[in-house]
């Protein structure tokens, strides 16, 4: 029903860079292992950002090897770079794999789509096109029907795409929440097959106590329809409220999950 | 933009009806004290289950006049017992209170209605007719509507009214938290100046973990567009949604409530 994809992997966060400039087999494997044990149904791999597309390329063929040493979850491979996408994929092509990301830009929807097709991979699309981020609902819609048009034309299946509308900081405008929210429900209604999948970080960028805006923003997401998430599974606080959320959104037959959860200890 | 009514004076929590037994001011007003410092709009002072009408009604003036030495906030006066409500009204007549509550049973409406005209009170109205408890969103829609228009037409301003949907456990079926956020959607286009209030902890009744249900109940319903709640304003963890919520959901111009929340060390 939810799809929950880790996201600690990435190299934005300094930790994993220097673990991944190290090549720290022993940090990733960790950080693979915890997140696994979380239950998440994928692991995002991303190592952008460190040094040139042909060191990106390298690192991302490592940093496959190393995490797939531990697990046998599928990998979302995430890199702007075509060629990193691909050294990845060609790791990590069963279970199938999903590829973060396609946007409506022309030219790297153009690269990316070969690569979904390949890989019969499920694909983040970022609601974003060539006139730059979306600054409405109405833009979000716009860039999110293109996505789903062009992918289903090119033979996607509406089941294997995630769009994420893109969240923006309520500390720059304090609509900037409710435009993601209002936006997840017209578009649910347009596209009830087509999944909607967000990272939670951005909305709290500027302010004080993120962690409980970010987890706030998980439930009101969800509330919308959101269906899938870029998150900390090891997050404890992060994860009591989504098994909460889904058991009282009707989506956790006879609350089968959170009691599950419970009886994990999770609450405790 | 939100109301908050404390809900802790209420005799259907044991030691709250102890200490109403006992006459034990000390404890009463402690109560009344903490729920006032921590940022709420009424206090809520329920007796009932105490005894005969009679000496409902001579708890009720009781408590108000206990409450009343500590704190000028209005009260909600709260009994399905017209005399006890009329006795606690008669001492808590400014600042404005509110009356908890009306109902869509014939009786019950003409009972109370005549209080809500006499102190021009706010009126928690409860959507249940002389049929029973609401078993669907429809049925909901449908005492709604009727208090509604009844209400109107008595010269009550939509401002003044606050109905609630009437929670039931998602662990009898796990539709109906559902069915309550589908109504406050749908009740909100007909009728976007009626306000919409509800308690937390129903929703969570024969479950484990009833806390982390209810405070994501409090998020899932906001978000939906309920704007009034009973609740327990000295949960630190409750409240912290509370405010990071109205934020993210555009109801908090530049954030100003939560940054002061955060300020004030709710989020430490």
């Amino acid at each position: 029903m939810y799809l929950l994809v880790g996201e600690l992997i990435n190299t934005s966060r300094e930790s994993v860079k220097k673990a991944v400039l190290a090549r720290d087999e022993a940090f990733i494997q960790d950080l693979a292992r915890r997140q696994a044990e979380a239950g998440i149904q994928y692991l995002d791999v991303n190592c952008g950002d460190i040094g040139t597309d042909r060191e990106e390329v390298e690192a991302m063929e490592w940093l496959v090897t190393v995490v797939r040493g531990v697990t046998d979850l599928p990998l979302c491979i995430d890199s702007p770079n075509p060629q990193a996408l691909e050294a990845g994929l060609a790791l990590a092509s069963t279970p199938t794999p999903m590829i973060n990301s396609i946007t409506a830009e022309q030219k790297r929807y153009q690269d990316v789509l070969p690569l979904v097709l390949k890989y019969k991979a499920k694909i983040v699309g970022l609601c974003i096109s060539d006139e730059g981020m979306p600054n409405s609902v109405e833009e979000r819609e716009r860039n999110a029907r293109w996505l789903v048009e062009s992918l289903r034309g090119a033979g996607v299946a509406e089941d294997d795409i995630y769009l994420d509308p893109l969240v923006k900081p309520v500390s720059i405008n304090d609509q900037h929440g409710v435009e993601v929210l209002e936006f997840i429900r017209r578009f649910k209604e347009s596209f009830p097959r087509v999944h909607l999948i967000c990272g939670l970080s951005n909305v709290s960028f500027g302010l004080p106590g993120r962690r409980f805006l970010n987890r706030t923003f998980l439930v009101q997401t969800m509330t919308c329809g959101m269906d899938a998430y870029l998150l900390d599974p090891t997050d404890k606080d992060l994860m009591r409220l989504f098994y909460a959320s889904a058991a009282l959104l009707g989506k956790d037959r006879f609350c089968g999950r959170y009691l599950r959860a419970y009886r994990s200890g999770l609450y405790s």
